[in-house]
């Protein structure tokens, strides 16, 4: 597992609960916090201007490889460093993403959106203290039961998302053509052991939920 | 301006300094919130699961229309909320819709990608304390310079949005090509008096923000 941590609020009674086991590359602010959490931090990428001068000679002391880019660049931190994630064939969790300004939201869901993030052939999860999102190309996963996550949501990420079969759920679908606008297939529920998820066309993100 | 106010998580301090002129609406738990603020609010939707008892009396007394949802519907609230406001040819802020779980918020995107709500004549946006949302359609249109929101972001919500043109801004785009995974359209600033903004064929979320 590898760990992108990214600068935006990170809830902490949440955090320190996650498992720890796994390889942690902070970004940005995420490597400041990671350090603080006393966390031993393989990588850090970032203009880091969003730290002070402390925390980057931290930074600097304590993290193997630090990859210091500059300010204007046409690609944004969590994406140098997501490319470089891709590269080590391990499911990715992004986290410090979530809250703060939605335009860096959306660009992190831009990044699970690119044609290798899609074709990653391990999870890439995007996760809070109250979801976990992921996006998915047309085929066929099973989702299994998790107390931790009561609600299972579908929104589609292309004008239209055709065929979607949903199984072992509180509400199935059969071959079901869902489009923009459409609410159906939000707040559905695992009831059996697992859930199948199959569909045919478009791009499909996932949201696993809790209140 | 119609205010439709939902029941997630919402900054006080942002919220107390909002421009009040206009006609309030609240979305179940949303709807307690605005009568705590003091405000009138002419319109109610929900099932009010997330309400207490008391807080249902004080919205049945205080609310002249309520309307009373089934908690298993397929339309969710805030759309139910929305379809009325529609008819209104006003312009709509929906607040209370970010935060929380991210199933909700995605369900609201949803509803701004509705072909009623791209084409309805006046601008809907969703709002919190750094971020205000927009989704559009192709076409012209321009961007008055607001102090409160250094930040001009734009996210295709389409694989392809073409023909995109910026001006007014400090990375200026002419006829650019922008499609999923691509980061290169956030964190823009507008320069000028206004930006103008065009592009010819796809969807296209826009996001003013600031830190």
């Amino acid at each position: 597992m590898i760990y992108l941590v990214g600068g935006g609020p990170i809830n902490e009674e949440w955090f320190d609960q996650l498992e720890k086991d796994g390889q942690w590359i902070g970004i940005d602010r995420g490597a400041a916090f990671l350090l603080r959490k006393g966390l031993t931090v393989s990588h850090a990428f970032g203009d880091f201007d969003s730290v002070t001068a402390e925390e980057f000679k931290m930074i600097q002391k304590d993290i193997a490889h630090v990859h210091k880019e500059q300010p204007e660049k046409d690609m944004t931190d969590m994406e140098i460093a997501l490319n470089w994630a891709l590269g080590q064939k391990e499911p990715i969790k992004m986290i410090g993403v979530t809250g703060g300004r939605q335009d860096h939201f959306f660009g992190n869901i831009q990044l699970l959106l690119s044609e290798t993030a899609l074709n990653h052939t391990e999870q890439i999860t995007i996760e809070n203290e109250n979801n976990q999102m992921s996006c998915h190309l047309p085929g066929n996963f099973t989702v299994l039961k998790e107390d931790k996550y009561p609600y299972l949501s579908f929104i589609p990420f292309t004008k239209d998302v055709r065929g979607l079969t949903l199984s072992g759920v509180k509400y199935p679908l059969d071959e079901h053509h869902l489009t923009y606008g459409m609410t159906l297939t939000l707040s559905n529920e695992i009831v059996d052991d697992f859930a199948s998820i199959s569909f045919k066309d478009g791009i499909l993100m996932m949201i696993r939920s809790r209140d």
